[in-house]
């Protein structure tokens, strides 16, 4: 979604005063399915998913996407990290277009498919490569329907990441995810009045330390093996000291405080498919220059230090087995590696 | 000084776009005088000093007045922490109005000495009682001629914080201190380019390293004793975690991280005089409510806890003599105690 909340795709205005943030939480909510149900079947070549590293949601795609070898049948759009007032752009490609949609900005195609399109134009979205149409930007399916519907076209070894006798406890388990945490960072930093953030502050440190207490006796949160809630965990904790401890005012402790939720962090990171698809450039470039109201002269931190992101974790002493049955992915391939100077 | 630079002393404008921070270093200089030949002779009962917890200027002569155990001969006056569009302003008295000087706002007392008075509003400032005017704020001047101008009022046992053999050595480190680390948060923090802040967090950074490394095998800046120089850099590193870290965007490393700066930071807070004369909630509500530049909502973050200034620092191995030939300085009384809502 980057930070697209309201409708409103820009720089500007995200704090509302004297108002708690609200996220616009309605997507184009069709569905790419097997059977074809739904008027848009899974197939290899036929989409384009569109995301940006900056963005957690989107970086869920990118991750997911990897550990479930959907490169070759679902091509990638990578998106700046600072779109402009009207949407996130395709600055990064040469030209400012993308290569297969041929369009500069992401909202193209999102007009392509409703010409008044009235809501924010949101990262990480699905385009019909033939059409130029926005599929779906619903970020909560995609990846679960990465999982679940494109189940023919992951490579050998895909783990499962949303296992169908965990699905009650995953779902109830990822929305206290999203709205403690992976929301509630954005419920601290956009907060309009000292009420509104301390609530949102209180609750997130809240289910951290219920989540670091999960996680202090298991290697991932469902147990042995990683599934979808690690990911969309992950990638909440991977933005925490570089921007929502500062810029978000999440402030408690650094990520790095907290023992056991910086070992899980850090274990995740080394896995193939999680570090290798997170840029620390963007991630700050995206926050500190986006939002205007929050940080007015758009100045980038030089800190944090990101290379003790490499460090030992040690949570192997838990046992697991991080791919289940599956096996980790193959190196990231040279076309989609993060730029040298975003990594830890 | 508070962060009234640039002659401003109200909420508002710190940062100017594109340009570095300049700090307004001219002050009314005029020194209080042990021989009275400045025309301010040192005198009990004659001055007030008037300070505010939340500034780190102004927080050296609380330090310092503890220190050398002035309070009888040097009344105190505190502005609260949230100066408005003029001045400093004693909100926390009752009835708004200082109980000696009998006027709200400290900028009554400059034109009172000046009536044009053109540049910023700033503590600390020392206000002769009968007539009502500032003689000085200079606070760099202040508490050198605190330790060498009155000593004649000096409690038994006053620690010698500006000894005669070490003054050139330590005017040139607590210069360096000064424009590096002090003044350097300031210059990150109001910083209008990327490259006036990069350049601000760069020097801080290799400073800290350096006296991280000074300090490493020595108690104190200059050796076995608490001097001036340490005062002076205490008061910005009790104030890095809590404002400098996110707000100023000082963020390589929290104090908390750095180790040997950390515990060096609470023996002295732990010392009589440093931690009993900090008040983090009016620093915290300094900072964040003022700069409405750089945090233009004005929440005030609930971190980070401050509680860990109370742990063991291990530094009494280092051996040395805190107050030298001195003594601590007795509990602080209670009509100048810190509020406990602002204690560690």
């Amino acid at each position: 979604m980057g930070d697209d909340q309201r409708g409103d795709a820009g720089q500007g205005t995200y704090v509302e005063e004297g108002a708690a943030f609200t996220r616009d939480e309605n997507y184009i909510s069709d569905r790419i399915t097997a059977d074809g149900a739904s008027g848009w079947p899974v197939e290899a070549g036929r989409y384009r998913l569109v995301a940006a590293r900056a963005c957690p949601w989107a970086n869920r795609t990118l991750i997911v996407r990897r550990l479930l070898g959907l490169e070759d049948a679902l091509s990638l759009g990578l998106c700046g990290p600072t779109h402009d007032q009207r949407s996130w752009t395709f600055d990064l490609d040469p030209g400012g277009v993308d290569p297969v949609l041929k369009i500069p900005r992401l909202q193209d195609a999102y007009f392509a498919r409703y010409p008044d399109y009235p809501r924010g134009i949101t990262v990480p979205a699905i385009v019909e490569e033939s059409s130029g149409k926005v599929v779906t930007n619903d970020f909560k399916q995609m990846t679960l329907d990465f999982s679940t519907q494109w189940t023919a076209l992951h490579r050998d070894g895909a783990p499962e990441l949303y296992p169908e006798g965990m699905r009650d406890e995953m779902d109830a388990l990822m929305q206290t995810i999203h709205v403690d945490v992976n929301n509630g960072v954005y419920k601290a930093g956009f907060a309009g009045s000292q009420e509104a953030y301390d609530a949102a502050f209180l609750a997130l440190f809240a289910r951290l330390d219920e989540l670091s207490e999960r996680l202090s006796t298991r290697r991932f949160l469902m147990g042995d093996t990683i599934t979808e809630a690690d990911v969309r965990l992950f990638t909440t904790l991977a933005r925490f000291d570089a921007v929502y401890h500062g810029h978000f005012k999440c402030n408690r402790t650094k990520l790095t405080e907290m023992p056991v939720l910086w070992a899980y962090a850090r274990d995740l990171f080394q896995t193939p498919g999680f570090g290798d698809t997170t840029d620390f450039r963007q991630i700050k470039q995206h926050y500190y220059i986006v939002h205007r109201d929050v940080n007015p002269t758009g100045i980038v931190p030089l800190g944090p230090d990101t290379s003790v992101w490499l460090t030992p974790h040690g949570r192997e002493e838990l046992g697991g087995r991080p791919f289940g049955d599956g096996t980790p992915p193959p190196p990231v391939r040279e076309s989609e590696a993060v730029d040298p100077a975003g990594r830890a």
